[in-house]
């Protein structure tokens, strides 16, 4: 009874010459380090930032809800204002994206192993030794002359034994079962249909994985494959139609961009690194209100549990900083798509630091940003889902809801 | 577009080596009382929970939601992390749990209330002037005797002038309205078939009324009985299914232990004491990976409105903590199911402090556990239901979401 129900958001918005800038550190939260005495955050030397703290409204983010760690997908899909449960992205798909592959929706995309069976056809390593990116570019290439009637396919390499299958047809869809069995001193699985359409394509899938170990029935290594995590494209409500926003995506990492191009946003030349984004961003500044700002570094480090890494990716940031705000943005928006502490060296469930500036900003008192800062801030904890509202409500590109 | 919907936890759990310990103070949280100074927890001396603090987060938790105020149930149910408006429990169900009846799913509860009845059949005392245990014990002895063809029934007494009928059979049902009129001055009402399967039902409960006023009516105060809260046994999705835990509940008090056995817990003799159920925890430490210990004199003493009594509960636990800790659990929570303020002598919908420990807790500035301190703890207002999906994070047994 308590419970309220969700906004129209699309309902509610109009245009105004404001505009918002959401920079998106990734992996921003840390956790406290016994040995270092704090957080990365909290150790980072940041002038900057704090000076933008103290002008800003600070709080924390769930991208999903407590105890819960995401993905980048959801992650991101969050911060964009998507129920990240709702809006699920496969593991293939997600995978595509991350190579830079434009996907259609009549496609299916696949996460691709090479892996090492024994002489019985049984598992005995699933990622077959980690092959090098140039030989396993030569394998696919050969797995590439694979030809069967019904359906098209590719092999395209991402790194190391990793690949990425596409499949297209007549008829061709996701609902198939994996083919790795996530165990050795099994063979890998038969693909299974979960639902009538699926009998066909998994029977595709399981004569594509007969045909691959024969054409590399050679090799010592990489003489497997196996398949998992087989979706498609999802549908998402356009970013533009809900925001009525011109939105636009500067991000490095070929995940990100294909994300960002999923929900309608416009992905600009980003170059190669931090600082060809924001030689992107200045030049485009003038030509959207909407700017999605990726930062890779914080992520990296985290992942690599490498806190003094983290420590330096902030003060990279830091030292960036003034020239980001420059553009002059209505709100600025300084998030994450989730916590990476390098205690964990992973993805992690802590709710995420989180920065809202604007003249319309209550005052804080706090004077850095941190963990424990945003923890006291004035916003308390929301879902990530509630920056977009947020940053249209502080940028006057919302309506009052109801009379 | 900004509501996140609910995270299928069964589809993240997974086992792993580590524990959780779920301590559960029974109407923990507190209120400024003005003659003391502070809340009870304020108040009372707490060197041992003050230091678990300074190495754990703090928080609050909405049992429901904020000014909902729980009963003993729902409030169980969230910290299980149930939602406690869908899985409601009646009324009759958590009376007989409460007595230690091992309900069937194809029982009808209904709690009971003996009543006077005047001449002319009205009521004029809700309660029978609260006759004592031993008379009620008796009465509800002779009501057994009664015999209705289609149905058998069972009085069980519980306290005072309070009893539980339970009702089995073919075709019996809960779907049928109260006899109780929750006023003076009018007959007990007729139950009435609240669905098409009720009426045969709502029938037999008007014929043992009947029964029950002929035999008691010779009595000067208990002449007459009262029924509400009919309702039956819920089915409970497995606690043990969702969260791949081995769990166990220590707990002295019946109705706690019938809500961990309704979800699948394994219920430890407990004893009839603290003591006993700290000697039970000692004793099952290993041969379980999740512990439910609830301790029940900190509601208690708040529901008798006694300060002082409140403050010495929570002493006693604060004495009592390392001895719990040395089970060395990886993680720790103490938490409860709703606030008993001694100033307000009930419950209350106050949120409740809450704090959680592991070796991947952030790090707090807190050095005491009161009200005070977990409002500004870095974890924030969070739902109960976040309760363990937090517990299942800081012990390493939930998988990422989403890729």
């Amino acid at each position: 009874m308590q419970r309220i129900s969700t906004v129209p958001l699309q309902d509610l918005t109009r245009s105004s010459e404001n505009s918002i800038l959401l920079i998106v550190l990734d992996g921003l939260g840390g956790l406290f380090h016994p040995d270092k005495g704090g957080s990365e955050l909290e150790i980072a030397q940041t002038p900057n930032l704090d000076k933008l703290a103290r002008t800003s409204s600070l709080g924390l983010t769930d991208p999903i809800s407590p105890g819960i760690t995401p993905g980048s997908g959801p992650g991101h899909l969050a911060l964009f204002g998507y129920d990240p449960i709702k809006h699920a992205i496969g593991r293939g798909v997600l995978e595509a994206l991350g190579i830079g592959i434009q996907l259609t929706e009549a496609q299916v995309a696949a996460r691709g192993n090479f892996c090492t069976l024994n002489e019985r056809g049984e598992l005995v390593d699933r990622r077959a030794a980690r092959i090098n990116s140039q030989k396993a570019v030569e394998l696919c290439k050969r797995l590439n002359m694979i030809k069967i009637d019904e359906y098209s396919f590719e092999f395209h390499h991402v790194k190391d034994h990793r690949f990425v299958l596409l499949l297209s047809g007549n008829g061709i869809t996701f609902e198939i079962t994996e083919t790795d069995p996530q165990t050795l001193g099994v063979p890998p699985l038969q693909s299974e249909g979960i639902s009538e359409a699926g009998i066909q394509t998994a029977k595709a899938v399981n004569r594509i994985t007969a045909e691959a170990q024969r054409l590399l029935a050679e090799e010592d290594q990489a003489n497997g494959i196996l398949l998992r995590g087989f979706s498609s494209l999802p549908t998402m409500p356009d970013f533009r139609k809900i925001t009525h926003l011109r939105p636009a995506a500067i991000a490095a990492y070929p995940m990100y961009r294909g994300l960002a191009s999923l929900i309608g946003m416009t992905v600009l030349p980003s170059g190669d690194t931090f600082d060809d984004e924001i030689l992107t961003l200045k030049k485009y500044s003038k030509d959207f209100d909407f700017f999605f700002l990726h930062y890779k570094a914080t992520d990296t480090a985290g992942e690599d549990g490498d806190f003094d890494a983290k420590v330096r990716a902030i003060e990279y940031f830091d030292g960036k900083l003034p020239e980001i705000l420059d553009v002059d943005a209505t709100v600025t928006i300084i998030a994450g798509d989730h916590s990476t502490p390098a205690l964990l060296a992973s993805h992690s469930w802590h709710p995420v630091p989180f920065l809202l500036n604007s003249p319309w900003t209550t005052e804080q008192a706090s004077t850095q940003f941190s963990e424990g800062s945003c923890a006291a801030g004035t916003i308390g904890r929301i879902p990530a889902t509630s920056i977009m509202p947020l940053a249209l409500a502080h940028s006057g590109k919302l309506n009052k809801f109801g009379p």
